[in-house]
């Protein structure tokens, strides 16, 4: 295979937040791509932590490759508290550049090229990526989520077998991206019995997990009863808490997981930018009530645009459970979804993100994320309605 | 091969600046794995770009994957003039994680498993272990630099048999780390000449070469006659600039490589911080005559441990050409020179990084970053030199 071979296969090129929008004169482009900050700002104290930082001079600037063992401390604890799950700050937590960046070293401490690796399709992008990169072999797991009258299923007994004959990892996101779904707490019990019966690997990316609308339960992978040895839990500050800026992450996991994730880092970036690291100090940290209102600021958002879009004939949209996303699955239009995408972002300046990044599946749905403001977001979901109606009239 | 098999392979157990110092009581530790931001701070206006992104808002959290677009034009300017040869900042620049993570990204975009990849040694840590990683097969190549009446040389030879046999990329430090010499032009254009002659794809690492000493001249690669589609170079703001915390680095090079940089650097960790990003509107902008003093500075320190060095019978240093590094040769002391790092960390709270971590030749050597308090520095290499003749008497 040749590197243009190999990279063909990974297919990058349209990741999300890469299409650059087209301003037009006189009009403001909307990216869906990723969330606004302006619109949801992150906490205060988060700039202030990172200029003391800076002030403080040398012993901010390096850290540990892991990150600084103050702020390894005081993160463990609020983590612990969370997920109600013991979080060890020396053996069993690191600051990584970003979720992303914590996502790419948890991958590439586990897998070796030719291992099979478990994938739920939808998810996000890179899950898959990475494991092309790394030469190892996807095994795709469906989740079912279109029918909004019950829970989204993962295939469970899809998941099972291919423990079953060797699969050594499952990775997923909950809540998913790109759907919004929460995975039950029976759901998450299932795959724990199935990684403690075949001894399989699970990472989890909980990007989104404080971001959890009303009515929903969250259930945290690892406080449900899986060997601790056989989990691993990513997350950060970089959506709900609109801290994405400063590319800073954490990740828990075994001691021996971690130990490799450290030596991939020193090759990989070295270290989670100093100064930055201590934005995690804002981190579970908001003034009270800030939580709860941003959570109640997107759930009407997610109200008004799923409102929008269930008021086109053919579009499917499940209210989203957790995070900031939508996956709305359009009707026929005559021309393939990726193309709807690229007449969006030239002819009206909205950016969207084609399904087909997330699944090879979901070709006809797009994402949103809808962390946007809320006047501006209507509008340009407005828009969107209305090209779907002159596609399908 | 296991996943432990591998990571034993790799070896990136001692990184430099990962073994924590050990504090005394009313001690303070020296750590010269990694320059001293204190000693020498950055040049004002940094983290005063920084909070103007982060005030900026939305447009500076997210950036492309390549980086701003403002900010890749305003650096292409200073870079082509720095350089001597164009930089295209639409097609031929990207802002990377640190200089770090530049290189893995560069490395990555071109190493196939299997490939033949031409190593200096000693050279940069990592350069050997991205290799590892990626599966490559390193073809070493010698740098001899003991001879301090003489430049030092690269084996030119060992370069053209390894391309001519199929290695399919050169990679190298320039100026070099750890030794801190600074290649000829005479050098460079025997590199060139292969590169030109076997479409050897060559990356340089520049990340020091804002500080060469007086009487030294650098040659840029990118300058010196090679084709633009077989050279990558990697420079950023880390090290003379003191700017390692906000960890963002540049690279240089053909619009296919960094096309295949970008889709990695998306699985990678999606993008440099994108506050941080703005430091590089200071970088090349510093006030008239900072860097001159900067270089100056650091001459005497490297003039004042040169000395110290060699007032021991059967230690060997070259001074430094460019950058800030130090890698003296220690006589035979009864006890590997690894676990003589370890009594100076243990026993006089001194941090340096064993030779063998640039190179498996290079064992009986230690590497220290001078970019320190002169007082503090000076009094450290008096306790290391006092430790030898301890050993040797």
């Amino acid at each position: 295979m040749t590197v243009n071979d190999r990279f063909a296969a990974l297919g990058i090129d349209n990741a999300p937040g890469q299409q650059a929008p087209v301003q037009k004169t006189g009009e403001r482009v909307m990216d869906f791509s990723h969330g606004d900050v302006d619109a949801f700002p992150p906490a205060s104290g988060a700039i202030e932590a990172v200029n003391e930082a800076y002030l403080a001079g040398s012993g901010r600037a390096y850290s540990p490759y892991r990150g600084h063992g103050d702020l390894l401390n005081e993160v463990a604890d609020k983590l612990a508290g969370f997920t109600g799950a013991p979080v060890d700050p020396a053996n069993g937590l690191m600051i990584t550049p970003g979720t992303q960046g914590g996502l790419f070293l948890a991958l590439s401490a586990i897998v070796e090229p030719g291992d099979k690796v478990a994938i739920v399709e939808p998810d996000y992008f890179a899950n898959r990526k990475i494991i092309a990169f790394l030469g190892g072999r996807i095994v795709p797991v469906a989740l079912d989520y279109e029918d909004v009258s019950a829970p989204a299923t993962v295939d469970v007994e899809r998941i099972e077998d291919a423990a079953r004959s060797g699969t050594k990892l499952l990775v997923f996101s909950n809540p998913n991206n790109p759907t919004g779904v929460v995975y039950t707490q029976d759901q998450i019990r299932a795959i724990v019995s199935i990684a403690q019966m075949h001894g399989m690997f699970v990472v989890v990316d909980q990007l989104y997990s404080r971001l959890i609308y009303p009515g929903q339960s969250f259930t945290h992978l690892r406080a449900s009863g899986i060997d601790p040895a056989n989990c691993l839990t990513l997350m950060g500050p970089s959506k709900t808490e609109s801290l994405s800026g400063f590319r800073t992450g954490v990740a828990m996991g075994p001691a021996p997981i971690l130990d490799r994730m450290e030596q991939i880092l020193a090759i990989h970036s070295l270290r989670t930018a100093g100064y930055n690291q201590a934005v995690l100090t804002t981190w579970f940290n908001e003034p009270e009530g800030w939580l709860e209102q941003r959570v109640e600021e997107h759930q009407d958002l997610r109200n008004d645009l799923v409102s929008l879009f269930r008021s086109v004939d053919g579009v499917a949209v499940r209210p989203t459970e957790g995070g900031s996303y939508l996956f709305p699955k359009l009707p026929e239009m005559g021309i393939p979804a990726g193309a709807f995408c690229e007449s969006l972002r030239l002819e009206d300046s909205i950016v969207v993100t084609p399904g087909a990044e997330f699944s090879p599946h979901h070709a006809a749905s797009i994402r949103l994320n809808f962390s946007q403001d809320r006047h501006r977001a209507v509008a340009a979901v407005e828009s969107i309605v209305q090209r779907i109606e002159e596609r399908t009239r």
